[in-house]
């Protein structure tokens, strides 16, 4: 796999033999893809991209923090123009990956492959549970509890704010229009830790789709401390579910608490898209959750 | 799916509408297919099995413990006889493994799907493996140890001398000669438990082909405890790698202590059928690993 393209909201940069790593990580540190080696500033840096056609075999749609439409409204957008090839992305709510799913005919019948939630959750924890599953009769729960720690909350804005909606009292709109200074002021009030419960986790209808259990048998939670990179727990996905001897068990997967968020979330990602490609070539068309297929290993 | 056919060593069922689950327990108990309802004595029950023909979709082969080529063997005779459609087995030897990818060419030329190694180890745990790579630029080593606990051991007369054969100074050839004195001499020593190291087990090609590492960064060993049912140690499959930021850590896959032998093999085993039928009527046809694909569930 090559990183051939590259956007972000102010700008787009495209190199045929490869972008390179060193400068996409000084854009991380703040600056903005415009203003890369071979970047260049747009108001429609989709716009750009998707004119770049058959240059590229698939796209990772990497922001699970916009509005329900976003990712719907781009993939339209590339399949409009003709584009034919493969997409996976990081989504995270029920709702956006339902609209996914939903574009199923639309992807077929332009020769697409799209597979959805491919991050860590829903990602890897979804299809380890799906796998998990096999060993049981009849599923009762599946729980995923995850730990996140970042040493400095400013460095995720938009995830800490995605977190913060997910709090009682909160919504998408609500945490979106906190003050910096508004945000630090709630993180003061539990020593910088978010407890989160019941969130709202496309994980659910990943695995309704797949057979595994009903959408509220999943529930997804976890602790993120916003100024220790120290995780507060060790991600893990439980599933719980009785033998056909009728013996009642738990199958776990549990996360290094040394591998980052970028590592859970980007690896299977690509991994994932890499397999995408791999149904395209074979004339496997549509959307997929990523709970039915297997990633790929990815060089 | 509908269970429509079975065979042992003595003879085949076949029931259109479904064999019955209390009878083929009874067979289990000691008795033989031929005994069955819907019953049939024979010299050579698979061959009548695939005189059936059109009337079966798949076919799960379930005997890990027979000589290498046995398994190539029985699906050739079926390829041969014109069938079209696809397999599943609980394969654990790698060569024996290796000698199934082998026939990927003669599956593919056959409109054959065959999805290979899908019990609980290969199976389970390799295409768990398989997923907790995605976390990591580079896999050190994959380590499955796994704990069975059989309350007696003359249940499990074939498993048991495949593992015996794993023991220093035994091989597949001498532990099948043993009587069933001599095994119960050589468990007496260790109060009944089997403490294997460095199984020939095929999770090793099998990764190796899925391209998550070379083989023999694989390892696979466990405790049998042939005199208890409680497990007398957690099965766990253990990953090691570095993320890309250079982070160490380690991924587990842990089953739950009260899950059989036979719920961890035989559910992935069907789900993976499921899976290899789904590829099938999409048009992809050949020999895979399961580490490779997600298996389906099944009701």
């Amino acid at each position: 796999m090559t990183l051939v393209a590259i956007a972000d909201a102010g700008g787009w940069a495209y190199d045929e033999s490869g972008l390179n790593a060193a400068t996409i990580a000084q854009v991380k540190a703040g600056g903005s893809v415009a203003e890369m080696e071979n970047g260049h500033a747009s108001d429609d840096a989709i716009g750009a991209i998707i004119k770049l056609g058959d240059k590229i075999d698939g796209v990772f749609l990497a922001l699970p923090n916009l509005p329900n439409d976003f990712i719907p409204g781009v993939v339209t957008r590339f399949v409009d123009a003709g584009f034919q090839g493969v997409f996976s992305d990081a989504l995270k709510r029920t709702r956006a990956m339902e609209m996914v799913f939903e574009m199923d005919d639309k992807l077929r019948a332009a020769g697409c492959v799209y597979l959805t939630g491919c991050g860590a959750t829903p990602g890897l924890l979804t299809a380890a549970a799906a796998l998990a599953a096999q060993s049981f009769a009849e599923v009762e729960s599946v729980d995923i509890w995850w730990g996140v720690g970042i040493a400095r909350w400013d460095d995720y804005k938009a995830t800490i704010r995605e977190d913060i909606a997910h709090l009682p009292g909160y919504d998408v709109e609500k945490a979106k229009l906190l003050s910096d200074a508004e945000v630090e002021a709630l993180l003061n009030e539990t020593d910088g830790k978010l407890t989160l419960h019941e969130m709202e986790h496309a994980d659910d209808v990943m695995l309704e789709r797949a057979g595994v259990l009903s959408r509220e048998q999943v529930t997804v939670g976890g602790v993120m401390d916003t100024r220790r990179a120290q995780k507060p727990v060790s991600t893990t996905m439980t599933l719980t579910g009785t033998t056909f001897e009728g013996k009642r068990s738990q199958h776990k997967f549990i996360l290094g608490d040394e591998t980052s968020m970028a590592a859970n979330v980007c690896g299977p990602a690509l991994g994932y898209l890499a397999r995408a490609h791999w149904l395209r070539e074979r004339g496997v068309c549509g959307v997929f959750g990523s709970a039915e297929m297997m990633p790929m290993v990815v060089k």
